[in-house]
C-alpha cells in the first residue's frame, strides 16, 4: 500500500507542524482514503516524518507530485524531485495517554516520558499538541508529573557536561520590555571566577529576547562545541539557545502554547528547569517581575509557580533562588535590540547617564547569583557584585566574551527617529508593558535589530507640555508611521495624570 | 494601518480552518510583524474573515499577491485578483470565556451563546478549537451547560417550521458498519401517515453514511424548499444535512473532533439534539448500539450518555426514547454505500434472502418510532410495522419518496470481486467493526459507490476451510488488491476460534 509522489518545493511556512500537499485525484490519495487533516507517513531514503496533509483542488501540483511544508522539507532532508512514498501511520503509542490526561487521569513517568518522546519525534499533530496542552493547564500537573516531565524533556535533547564543581545561570521570566540584565550579569559573575555558560532565546512575542540584543553586540549562533571553548577560555558566555538542541520538546510545545496563550506552572516550570539541567547548571537564580501587564500578574501566582519551581529544582539536584521585582514597568530607557544594547554598554562602561534601574536590577541579581554559588559571603554578593561593575572588571569580561565568541560589534542605529511629547503637564502615571512592546515592534524591532523605542520618562515622574516622552527609532519610514499611528489608537500606552483630568498621549512630535 | 493585496487562487483545502499565503518580505507582513500561526483579519469589500497566517518563503507569490485557503475563499465570496486588505483582528469577545472553561470554570448561558456564536463566524483558530473541546472532554458540561450549548448550536442556524403537531425522526449513534435502518424505517413511518423528515450525513470515518448508501438510490442533495415539497407529497424522505443549513456550529466542531478522536457526552448530546430540534422534531427514537468496537462500549457509558440525551430532550420538549442494541458485529450483509443499498432493498422486497437482522433491527425501531408518536397503541408498534412491511405498502412508499425526490436509481455493481476463504474449520469468534469499515475504504468506499465489503457468516456460525467468508468488491484491480493486503496485515478483523486452537484469516482465495 505504498504510493511514490515526486517532491516539488512550494515553500511554504506553517510555523512548526509539517504538512504534506497533494492532489485530490493522485492515485495514493484516491487509494488509501486520505481527506484534507488526515494523518499521513511520508518516507524518504532512511528518515521518515508523520505530516498533516492538506489537499490541493486546482493545478498547483501534478497528479504525481507532492509538496512539503518547510518544516517538513527540512526534516525530511528533502531536495527538489526526490521520490517520497506514503503509507498510512502506525498508530501513536503514546496516544492513549494523552487522551487519558484529557480525562483528568494521573500520568506515571513513564507514561509522561513517551508523551514527550513522541512530541520530539513529531508524531503529535498540532491538534493533538493543543490537547495535551489544554489537559496540563486545565488538571494541572502535581509535583510528581511536573518533574516527570522536566526530566522527559531533559532526557530527549542533548546535554552538556562540565568539569566544573559549580555552574551558574539566571533566567528572567518574561514579560517586561528592556529587562536585559543578562549581559551585565554574566561578566560581573565570570569575573568572579564562576563559570555561567548563559543560552538565550529570541524574542517570541516580545521587541528583543536576549539574544537578539546580545547579536547586536557579538555573534550568538555557537554550538555546543564553540561555546564551551567560550567558557573554558573566560568562564562566561550568552549564546542563542537555538543552534544547541537542549529541550527540543519545550520548542516545539512552545509554539503551540503562544497562539493559545495559555499555558500552566508545570510547563513553565519544566521549560525553564530542563533546558537548565540539560546544560548543566547547579546553581540558579530566576528574577520574576510582578505586575499588571507582565507576565507574573499577582502575589498568589508567583508563590504557586515559586513553589513548583523550588519543588523541581530540588529533585533535580539545582539550588535555586527566586528573586521577586517591580514589573510594573519597562526596565532600562531601550526596547528594541540596538537600544537596549546600548542601555547595556552605558552601564557596563560605568557611563553616569546609564539607566539606574537596569544597573541596580543587574546588580541585585549577580549578586544573588554570586552569594547562592558561594563565591562570597551571604550579604556580601550585591557590594562585591557593585565593585566588579565600577572597576571596570565587569566592562573588559564582557569585551574578552565578545571576543571570544566571534569579535565585538557596534550596535546599529536607526536612520529615522521621532521624538513624541506631552501634550500636557501631568505626572506618568503607568505604561501598559504588552503595549510598549507592540508599539517597538510595529517600528520594526527585532527584525530591524536598531528599531524600537527610547524611553525618556519613568513612572511618578512630573512631566510639562512639550517635554519628550519617548522617541521612535525605525529603519524605515513606513514604519516609522505604523509605530506612531498605533500609539495614536491606543493612548493608554502611557497614562499621564495631571492635576484636574487624566491626560492622553497623542503622537504630536516635533 | 491597513494594507492591500492582489488575490491568487492556489486551490489548497486545508479542510476548514481559513488560512492566509503571503510572502515574509510582503510589506503587511514586515510591518505588522505578522508570522506564521499569526490570525490576521482579510477584509474584501464588505465581508471580513479571521485566518491563520502560512508564510511563503519561496516565490510562489509576488510580494504583492496572497492567496487563501478553499475556505476562506468561498466565505469571502473571492474572484481572482481581487484585492484585500489586511489588518490585526479584534480581540474574540468569547474568548476569554473558553479560556474560563480550560481552567474549569462553570459557562453561563451567555457564555455558551457567545461561544456558540464565535465559532460559527470563524473567529476561533483550529487550536482554540482544539483546546474548547478539550476543556469540555476533561472538566465535562453540566445539565445546564449541555443544555444552554445545544441550544445555542440551535439558534446559529436555519430552523426548520412544520404545521404537523408530530413530526417523527431516528437517530443512529455511529459505529456499526451496516447499520443502514432508515431507508426501511422512514418508508414504514410515512406509510402509516406520521411525517418523518430525515436528514443523513455522509461518511465521516465509515465506509458509508447513510446520506452515500441513499444516493446510490435517489437523489438526495436537496435544499429546504425542495425538502418541504417532498414530505407534504409522500410524508417521508431521506437527504443529505449538509445541503441544509441547520446547527453549523455541530460542524465545525466535528471537523476538530474528527482527528482528535475524542469527544464528550455534552458535545454528542448537543450534536444530535442541535439538528434534530432544528428540523423540527417533536419525537425521536435513538438507535445505541453497545459493542467493544462501537461507538459507545459499554454500561456504564451507555446510562451517562442516555441520562443527559434525556435530560436535553425533555428541555427541548423532543419526547425521546433510547433503544440498546448489540453493537458486538456489523448489521446486515453489506458495508459500502450500493451494498448497503442491495440489502435494504432486499429488505423492503421482502426477498427471503434479505439479512434477517438487518430487517429485525429496522422493525423494531420503526416499531418504537410508531409507539412513541402515538401512531398505534403501546406495545402494537411491531406487529403494525411488520405487517406494513409486509404487505408491500413500506417498499411502494419508498419508491414514492425515490420518485419525489428525483426518481429512483439502480445501485451499481463493482467491476472487480473477490471471495475470501476460510482457511480453517472452526467457529466464527468476533468482528473488529472499526477494521473491517477501514477495510472497505481501501477497497474504495465510500468514493466508489460500488466497492466495500459483502459478509457471508455471522458470528457463532461454524465454517468449515474453503467455505466463503465474505467477498470484497472494488471498482479497480488495484483497490481491491490493497483491500486484501490490509486484510493479510490485520488477522483479527474476523477471528475464527477452531476446536483446538484459534486460527487467523488469510487472504488466499478463488
Amino acid at each position: 500500500m505504498n504510493h511514490r509522489l515526486r517532491l516539488r518545493r512550494l515553500g511554504i511556512d506553517t510555523c512548526i507542524e509539517p504538512v504534506l500537499y497533494m492532489r485530490r485525484e493522485c492515485h495514493a490519495c484516491r487509494a488509501e482514503g486520505f481527506e484534507a487533516r488526515s494523518r499521513v507517513k511520508v518516507l524518504l531514503g532512511e528518515r521518515s516524518l508523520l505530516v498533516t496533509l492538506n489537499i490541493i483542488t486546482g493545478n498547483l501540483l501534478a497528479p504525481d507530485e507532492a509538496a512539503l511544508s518547510e518544516s517538513a522539507w527540512a526534516a525530511l532532508g528533502a531536495r527538489e524531485g526526490d521520490m517520497i512514498t506514503l503509507a498510512h501511520p502506525d498508530p501513536v503509542a503514546s496516544e492513549g495517554r494523552l487522551r487519558a490526561k484529557v480525562y483528568g487521569e494521573r500520568l506515571s513517568d513513564a507514561d509522561l516520558g513517551a508523551i514527550v518522546e513522541d512530541v520530539v519525534q513529531g508524531k503529535f499533530s498540532d491538534l493533538q499538541l493543543a490537547a495535551f496542552i489544554t489537559a496540563c493547564a486545565g488538571h494541572g500537573l502535581d509535583a510528581g508529573e511536573t518533574l516527570a516531565l522536566t526530566r522527559a524533556m531533559i532526557d530527549t535533547g542533548e546535554r552538556i557536561r562540565w568539569d566544573y564543581p559549580v555552574v551558574a545561570d539566571k533566567h528572567s521570566i518574561g514579560g517586561l520590555p528592556g529587562n536585559r540584565t543578562t549581559p551585565i550579569l554574566v561578566p560581573i559573575v565570570a569575573a568572579c571566577g564562576l563559570p555561567i555558560p548563559k543560552t538565550s532565546s529570541r524574542a517570541i512575542t516580545s521587541a528583543a529576547g536576549t539574544a537578539d540584543t546580545m547579536e547586536t553586540l557579538a555573534p550568538i549562533n555557537l554550538d555546543i562545541a564553540s561555546m564551551r571553548r567560550v567558557i573554558e577560555r573566560e568562564g562566561g558566555c550568552i549564546v542563542w539557545g537555538g543552534a544547541v538542541r537542549l529541550a527540543p520538546a519545550d520548542d516545539i510545545l512552545i509554539r503551540v502554547e503562544r497562539p493559545l496563550d495559555f499555558d500552566s506552572d508545570a510547563q513553565v516550570v519544566a521549560s525553564i528547569l530542563s533546558k537548565k539541567a540539560a546544560a548543566g547548571v547547579t546553581h540558579l537564580v530566576i528574577d520574576m517581575p510582578i505586575g499588571p501587564t507582565a507576565k507574573v500578574r499577582s502575589g498568589a501566582a508567583m508563590r504557586s509557580l515559586a513553589g513548583s519551581l523550588e519543588a523541581v529544582a530540588g529533585a533535580l539536584g539545582i539550588r535555586l533562588q527566586i528573586l521577586q521585582s517591580d514589573g510594573a514597568q519597562p526596565v532600562g530607557r531601550g526596547i528594541g535590540p540596538a537600544l537596549e544594547a546600548r542601555d547595556v554598554l552605558a552601564v557596563l562602561k560605568g557611563d553616569p547617564q546609564a539607566p539606574a534601574d537596569l544597573r541596580e536590577h543587574a546588580l541585585a541579581l549577580a549578586g544573588a547569583v554570586l552569594e547562592l554559588a558561594g563565591a562570597c559571603r551571604a550579604g556580601s554578593g550585591l557590594a562585591l557584585a557593585r565593585t566588579v561593575l565600577a572597576g571596570g572588571h565587569a566592562w573588559r569580561k564582557f569585551q574578552a566574551i565578545c571576543e571570544a565568541q566571534g569579535g565585538m560589534r557596534v550596535p546599529p542605529r536607526a536612520a529615522h527617529t521621532h521624538v513624541v511629547l506631552s501634550t500636557a503637564k501631568g505626572r506618568i502615571a503607568s505604561f501598559d508593558n504588552r503595549r510598549l512592546g507592540r508599539m517597538a515592534k510595529l517600528a520594526g524591532a527585532p527584525r530591524a535589530p536598531a528599531a524600537g523605542l527610547e524611553l525618556h520618562v519613568r513612572a511618578g515622574e512630573t512631566v510639562v507640555a512639550g517635554q519628550p516622552l519617548l522617541t521612535v527609532h525605525a529603519e524605515a519610514p513606513g514604519e516609522l508611521a505604523y509605530a506612531l499611528r498605533y500609539l495614536d489608537s491606543q493612548p493608554d500606552i502611557l497614562v499621564i495624570v495631571p492635576e484636574h483630568e487624566p491626560a492622553r498621549l497623542r503622537a504630536a512630535g516635533q
